[in-house]
């Protein structure tokens, strides 16, 4: 009752904010949510919308005038890694969070980001070394008056969003065992779901959802293992439209295995109101050493539908069984109706790390489409639409090959075609606007044993981009109705930064060496650029404030792709086989977290 | 002859920059450098030019458009702590150092700030605990083909400025006497000119001229001891236009306490070509504790005129003699051609940290006026004019007070009514834009024993506005002919940026709280403010480049004002007292260095 009454007084609070005007009850998280994601004055939740589409109706910033935009204030974070993820906007305040050491800051948009409070947990700094790919944190969710955040410790907190003061804390996981977080938290109805990170540390991934009034645990819901841990009805939860059966975890690994079997859940959520069904995707089996873990090791690298409610899956869709390179299936579901070959679909679409991108049925899982994204990719022909199994190239298995053997110039590299970086879906025109790595890998898989809290990796990798080629990423416009590349505008570095379509008929991104660029949505032509203080891996959110419409993002370049700047690391194979890829970037950006908003006057 | 050979390749290499268009021979950095101090298309030295003016012919930019403004590209420096002075233009590069550890970056102009080169020295950390007020750096000085860079711990770098390539390198201090560097060097003819900070640790401190051809000791002039060490001559040195005699120093301080006696030479130095005069001024004698060191401490406090070859001193002039609050002497001197008193006169202009402007006769080191630039200040009632001594009010006197007693609301404080900040002097309206602070103090002296290399401060102080006030600066305008306010705007927090005066009829400065300003020339209403990523202590520059004018400032919280952000200090009485006074600056700020690079297109 203690919480409770916390949080009711939260909720009171919250409603100085003049925009909301709605009711505020403990449960309305889910009405209120449900209503303040289609308001594009306000950037709600960090995928823009539950159906992550990162998608703004706002045009007063359009493709004739984008090029007079430029920034109207700006913020240092205090912190110098990688900054992923982005602000939210609720009424007139702006909220972000930082890195590690996690801090959260208020931001009054009345006074050009005046910190109306800040967050500064206090937390272990061992945490950083068990972070695989830099201390990099995805943002907060708003609900219910509180500001939800996932902090490195594996540490879920409930801050009151009036004043920054804990409502409540809940242990998600344990650092000391490499269980780490870095993703955003998603909030359903009285529920917030969050995920753990974890793949390169044995960790048994899971998704979890806590109740928004005082963090007690709901119900959670395991990647790999026996099914009542994994949440699966035998008989109802499906696969390619079959039951998947009895133990069908369990079966695909030897012995035990799966009790460090990885399935971490870093990646973005997305949550269909009409069918109750929260999608997420599941991360790498452990090892990365495939000779070591025989057998599909679902379900790791899976799509997971679940019931909002009861945490019970629907339907699975496993797009890499036995991963052989470190594809993790956490990448964005984007949740669109469109036409799919011709017919109107509710799908979802997820451009995977693997160099695919899946268009599914999103209410049953029949797999619709499934072509790659990249004309590099080349571990795989294709994809088997009966059996939904990616045909993989004898040449470029890296269990093939075997252990101790160097598997040369496989596409995409372990950090995927695309990897968190999120992106958009514009409604008016169809069409999806990726954020894409064009990297590929040498891969030697080793033996390796489990220690609790050690890295459980057993690989070592060289990236570099396809041979010929120099760029290393492309941002690039999809139709996953048919599954083509509608236009490319190649970059030299992976677009790391979450894109930003509008109604403006304009898309946003940022690139790692430092510029917000704006491109026009029907041909992919640079209509805008601006350099920030750093390399961008954040995502671009927009909002009105004072009737005016702004875009925001974090600049601070780090992540995986700068783990070689952001933990000062110099051999080419270090930061899992990312740094000689990147090793130029330090020639054009420095480390630093800064926050720029853009406007027009 | 290999340091010479290098240095001559530096030159050649340097002739690239297509701007120059000028011979290059190793002698030749005076003539080289009095041009190129006078191209307004260009920043080539920290203080604007040699006279410290901070002042722009250029008026792309002006009263009458600067509501335009706006960042054009920005650049973290990778460095959280407190970012003073600026940048330098030099062609179509642009060089920026950072607070320890020292890095200098040479940014290309034509590619929105891509790094051509970074200089990233390896000091010990060790030194950072004995920089005083925060871990800064002001600067870097161009001349020959060579930057110039003073290091944290005591050692000048001359850098190839094509390639950063170290040509020489020579220290000058020992860190662990706490003997460090802070200050920009300032290149005249075939010298180069550095100070030493440890004002707060006992240092002896000296002007020192090394050779710019290969680092090699031309002369040092130390500010406290026997004649030859000060290289005065008793007989032609002058103070108030007399001979100031034999043993002018040591006979004021008692037994050989000189031999720690402080006089740091950390602020700014100017040099008139004609007169072939370099200026500089003393800081604090140590210890804080008055009581401890009976006399005046001769020529801790003074500023010096000295002979830009021979380093012999023409002239002195102590504004606090036997100093009882830490009113280092420092601050620029600006070299202006002004009517006193309705005179036309060679002036030197000062605007001393102990709150009285003082205008001087820059050849003949004669005092012209003499007048409090703050109305707060109340330690001394005025200065006489015949001795050139301030007339000390008792109840202010730390020593008259006594060792262990707490002296009250003295103003200004120890940081006094303008610290290193330089201010900005218009040939056009006759004027000077001063940046000040409006803090007073409590200050309690204490015995202490010196130990190399430990803090030998001996005094405790608390910081806070004049009674009845809350503004902490104020952004000036002043007449230093007739030694008037002409006009004054609060600001809340100290001005701690180095200001810019342009013939586009504005002043710029930038705000402790981030802001960048630009007020009317002429009544100091505000025309523009920027909200920059952090606070701002560095020093606003101005340039053309393809023929259109940018304004470029640092920003980075920190300084002896932001101490308490910089080096996570809490206790009020902490930072020497700073602490308490801007407690409230992290409500609005946080650290991180960023350049931001302002135009109208």
């Amino acid at each position: 009752m203690r919480h409770l009454r916390r949080s009711l007084l939260a909720c009171t609070a919250v409603l100085g904010f003049a925009v909301l005007g709605l009711g505020c009850q403990s449960a309305s998280a889910n009405e209120e949510l449900k209503k303040l994601q289609g308001d594009a004055n306000q950037w709600v939740m960090p995928t823009g919308n539950y159906a992550n589409h990162r998608y703004s109706t706002l045009d007063q910033i359009n493709a004739g005038n984008v090029k007079s935009l430029h920034p109207v204030w700006s913020f240092s974070t205090g912190v110098l890694r990688g900054h992923e993820g982005g602000p939210l906007v609720i009424g007139n305040t702006m909220y972000v969070s930082t890195p590690f050491p996690n801090n959260v800051f208020a931001l009054d948009l009345n006074d050009n980001g005046k910190i109306i409070w800040k967050y500064e947990p206090h937390q272990d700094p061992n945490v950083i070394p068990v972070m695989c790919c830099d201390t990099i944190n995805r943002g907060v969710a708003y609900g219910n008056g509180l500001i939800l955040m996932n902090q490195a410790d594996a540490t879920t907190v409930a801050l009151d969003a009036k004043t920054g003061k804990v409502v409540w804390s809940v242990k998600n996981g344990d650092a000391a065992k490499g269980e780490t977080m870095t993703a955003a938290p998603m909030i359903v109805k009285d529920k917030v779901y969050v995920g753990i990170s974890g793949g390169e540390f044995g960790v048994q991934g899971r998704f979890t959802a806590y109740n928004l009034k005082d963090g007690s645990l709901a119900w959670k819901a395991y990647s790999v293992g026996p099914d009542d841990q994994i949440m699966v009805d035998p008989n109802k939860t499906t696969m390619m439209g079959k039951p998947i059966g009895a133990n069908s975890s369990v079966s695909t690994w030897q012995g035990d295995q799966w009790k460090t079997g990885g399935g971490g859940t870093w990646g973005w959520y997305s949550y269909d109101p009409d069918l109750n069904l929260v999608y997420y995707g599941t991360g790498n089996p452990s090892t990365w050493n495939p000779t070591q873990r025989p057998g599909d090791n679902k379900w790791s690298m899976t799509i997971f539908a679940r019931d909002a409610d009861s945490g019970m899956a629907k339907w699975v869709y496993q797009m890499t069984p036995h991963d052989e390179w470190d594809y993790d299936g956490v990448n964005e579901m984007i949740l669109a109706d469109i036409n799919v070959k011709g017919k109107p679909t509710k799908a979802l679409v997820h451009f995977d790390r693997n160099g695919f991108a899946y268009t599914l049925n999103r209410e049953t899982g029949e797999l619709l489409v499934a072509e790659k994204f990249d004309p590099a990719v080349n571990w795989a022909m294709h994809v088997d639409m009966q059996t939904g199994r990616p045909q993989v190239v004898s040449q470029y298995s890296t269990q093939a090959q075997g252990e101790d053997k160097n598997s040369r110039n496989i596409c995409p590299a372990a950090l995927g075609s695309k990897d968190q970086q999120p992106s958009a879906f514009s409604p008016k025109t169809g069409l999806f606007y990726v954020p894409t790595n064009h990297v590929c890998m040498d891969y030697e898989p080793f033996k390796v044993s489990y220690t609790a809290g050690q890295p459980f990796v057993g690989a070592t990798l060289s990236m570099y981009p396809p041979k010929g080629e120099t760029n290393l990423g492309n941002f690039i416009a999809f139709d996953a109705g048919t599954g083509k590349i509608v236009w490319s505008d190649p970059e030299p570095f992976s677009v790391w930064s979450g894109a930003l379509a509008t109604a403006g008929d304009i898309v946003f991104y940022g690139t790692l060496d430092g510029y917000l660029k704006a491109v026009d949505i029907k041909t992919g032509k640079e209509l805008y650029r601006f350099k920030t203080p750093s390399g961008i891996i954040g995502n671009i959110n927009t909002y009105t404030h004072n009737g005016k419409q702004y875009v925001v993002v974090l600049s601070g370049v780090g992540g995986w792709a700068g783990i070689g700047m952001a933990a000062g690391l110099s051999e080419d194979q270090a930061g899992l086989g990312a740094v000689g890829a990147y090793k130029s970037l330090s020639n054009y950006t420095q480390l630093g977290g800064v926050l720029s908003v853009f406007g027009l006057d």
